[in-house]
Parts: C-alpha cells; structure tokens; sequence
C-alpha cells in the first residue's frame, strides 16, 4: 500500500495536460487517478478528503472553461496552487508519417490542428474520445497507416513514435489548471492571486460599485467572468481573480468589504501561481 | 420569384427556436432558410445584403454562446433587434407514450430534459444531430417505438403527435437571439439596449475606469461578458449590454468616452427588444 503519497484525481487518460500540470506542482511523487468527466474529479476529493483535484479552468484560445467554474461554486473545495502550461501537440504513429492516411484524435485537438490537417488533406481526420484508446487501437491492430494527434507527454506513455512535432495552429497557446483540496491553504507570498464568487442585487451601478472596492485600494483585478443563475434569467454571479493574498490586509478589507454589499459571496483561496515545470 | 419578402438565414432546421425568433420579430411575412452552422448564417448576409442573419447569444441556464460573440467582432454587421423566447420542450412520435422505449433528441436538448428521462429509464436515450432528421426517421419507418423531443414547433411541422408537454427541468428557460443586418439602423426608443465590444491596456484598474464613464452617467449595465484575445494570452475584450440608444447624447458621449481609454472599440448596435410574439 502507498503510504503519504498524494493522491491526485484529475479528468482524463494517462498522459493528459491535467496529470501533466499535476506532476508540475506535486514533482512525481504522487498517484495520479483519471476520472471520466470533471464532475468525477471533484467529487473524488469529497469523499477522499485528503487527496487533491486538478481542473482546467481557462484556455488562452478557447476561454473560460465554464462547466468547471459552476463546480467551484456548487462544490466545499479551496484553490491551493494554479499551474500554467504551454499545450503543444505532435503527431505520433508506429510507421513514417508517409505511410498514414487517417488521423484520430479528440475533436477539441483536431481543431486546434486545423492548419497542419489542411496542409495532409490526403489524411482523414477522425474524432476519437481519447488518445489513450486510439494509441491502444493502433498498437494492437498494428495500424500503419493511422497517426496520432497528442501532447508529448501522451505519446511517448503509449510507446508511439513522434512524427511530427508542435502542430498546433496557434503557439500562444495556454491552459491554466488549478489544484483543490478540501483543506484550507492560504498563501501569502508577494506573488499571491486570490479568487472569489459574488453574486449582487440587481440593480443600476452595482457590479461598478462591487469592483469600486477593489480599485480603492489599487488592487489589480486580473480577470472577471460572469455567471448565470439558474432560475433567475439575465441575473449574474461573477467571479474575480485578484493580486494579493487575504494574508494581506488590504485584500482582506477588500473581501470584507464586498460581503457587505453582495447577497452572496464566496472566497475560493490564496495561492501560488506555477508557470513552468520545476 | 419572391419579392420585397425579407430573407431570414439561422442555424438548424425548421421549427428551431431560431426560426421561432425569427417568425417573432418579422411574422410571417418572410422567406427563412436554414444554414448548418452559426459561421454559415453570418456569412450568408455577407453576400447577400438585404438579409437578415439570427443568432442565439445567450441561454439563461447555460450562459453566453461564445462563438457568436466572437461572430460579431470578426464580421461587419449590426444588431438591429433581441428577440427573448421561452424554450420549452414536448415528447413526440406516432404512437402513444406507453408504446415507445428509445427518445431521440439533440444532445443539448436531453441535457435540458434529464428530469423526464431519468423518471422514463425504460427508454434509452439517443444523441440526434437534428429534429428534422429524426422525424423524417420514425415517419418513414413507422417507428412506434420511438419518442422526440423538440419545441413545440418543431414537432408540428413534421406532422408528429403531441405525446407530453414541457417536459424541460426548468421553467425558466429563456434564450435571447440577435437580429442582424449589414445596414446600420439606430433605435431610438425609451426602451433601447445597446451593445459594443471594446479592448483594453492590460494595466491595473482598466476594466473599473472603463465601467466608471457609464457610471458616471447613470447608464445601467445590463451585462459584462469578457473573451480571450487569440495570441495574447490572459488579454480580453469586453462585450457590454447597456440601457439607452446612441441616438440619446449621454450615451452618445460615454461611447465617445470609451474610445478614448480604449485600444479598440465596436459599435454594435442600439436596438429594441421584443419579448412576447407578436
């Protein structure tokens, strides 16, 4: 049995930039356990409190990835770290890459691959669920003349050899991932980013008025997304990534201070930003 | 040939809540053609002037359609009207309820209807790209053991039965749908809403000085949506809804305004909204 090593539960198969970014914060001393749907992730950690969750939360291409920003609400958990990835995919196969003529992978990969398929139209691109079953396929049925599209990381797990490398259309290409846990972490280092939820009264001035709070005490506001609520239709909650630690005083006003005039708000943690692997 | 009869493009196929929205704000006086996909409905106006584009924007459950965000910064068009419809959906099939054992529905549409699927677990659940294509289906091989589910429009036009209505988890499910056109047309009514998209400086305290200069005039903000920009990773722009028409001056000027403090800004449109069917 493992004994004190971390268990992280993260949505997807082996090799996937979710267990990529864990292994970024965490170094490889921990399990990792995928999940089938991020729904999955972070109900692993209600029942398994000590272990962590990993979700993306935004793509510098696609946007916020809001399904994942609903959990957050809707779930007891702290962002204990966020970790920045740069995604990068190749293309991987069991022959030379002139041999392929039909190419698998996930749909939101073949997208971000658009120009490189139009450049090997001759190869029939296919929507596959997960590269983990498609490498699976390809060496089993020792398909040569099939590619696939994944992360470095992926390919080299299933034994594939890189074809080609870095075909993403787009190299500014980032996720953000962040790390949750059931336990309270607060970080108070200079470089601290803070998030939290509020939802206010609907009426004239009121998001100015919330975001007054914030600017009074020159704290940068980094990003803010809204929200619906369900069963009250063109009623928003918002929630704000920050500068700043509630370590600090200046931002703990602050908090205090939107509790005041939201009808609801919720802190989601303290903590450090991880850019590249360490 | 048809003539003087506007030409309406939306996505789907007949009886969609798009056509729906469409029928709402002209009546019937027009010609609608189906297109496959959002970027399709707004090219056809592209080449075809005189038309009329219509597009959902955003669902009060599931929040802002992004991709027609991005539709209406990267094409030249104007909104010149928001219809809000009420979505609701009904079973449908040739036969009696007790008869059926499989549901056909397009996947957003089983999601918005899991309460009744889960109190029917008897009937499997199928994934269906189009309402039209499954009626066209169960009509022409008599299938009496299959229900669809789709607004009660949908159902009608393809000559089905009426087997359960609203079947849809929650009632208040409302989806608002720009009008779009190539020519520019102002209104300006009590009543209007505007909409523009403009960019910022990544400096500290831009989005709160943005929002001050409709502040400082009193205009209320109905929505504040923000989107990545392609390349600048953690970079956005700003879409804003607000009450009042740039034919009224403080709104002329607070647009003004916004060009100022901001790198890039787009006039979108002052246009009326129309809630009810007519």
């Amino acid at each position: 049995m493992k004994k004190n090593i971390p268990k992280v539960y993260f949505q997807g198969t082996r090799g996937a930039y979710s267990e990529v970014a864990a292994f970024t914060y965490f170094d490889s001393h921990i399990e990792t356990i995928g999940t089938k749907r991020f729904e999955d992730t972070i109900d692993a950690i209600n029942y398994d409190s000590e272990a962590y969750a990993i979700l993306p939360i935004e793509n510098s291409l696609m946007g916020s990835i809001h399904r994942n920003y609903d959990l957050l609400l809707t779930n007891e958990v702290w962002i204990v770290a966020e970790v920045e990835l740069r995604i990068t995919y190749n293309l991987f196969g069991i022959c030379s890459k002139e041999d392929i003529n039909e190419i698998w992978a996930h749909p939101a990969v073949l997208e971000q691959c658009r120009n490189f398929l139009a450049e090997n139209s001759n190869c029939r691109a296919v929507s596959f669920f997960d590269s983990a079953g498609a490498a699976e396929v390809v060496v089993r049925e020792n398909r040569k003349d099939v590619g696939i599209i994944a992360g470095p990381q992926a390919g080299t797990i299933y034994g594939l050899k890189t074809l080609r490398e870095q075909i993403e259309d787009h190299k500014m290409n980032f996720t953000r991932f962040l790390i949750l846990s059931k336990r309270k972490k607060i970080y108070a280092g200079n470089d601290a980013k803070s998030s939290l939820v509020f939802g206010v009264k609907n009426e004239p001035g009121i998001l100015f008025r919330s975001l007054s709070i914030f600017a009074l005490r020159n704290i940068d506001l980094i990003k803010l997304e809204s929200r619906p609520i369900v069963g009250k239709p063109w009623e928003y909650i918002f929630y704000i990534d920050f500068r700043g630690s509630i370590a600090q005083e200046h931002c703990r006003n602050a908090v205090d201070n939107l509790g005041e005039v939201s009808v609801y708000y919720k802190f989601l943690g303290s903590y450090q930003v991880i850019k590249e692997p360490k």
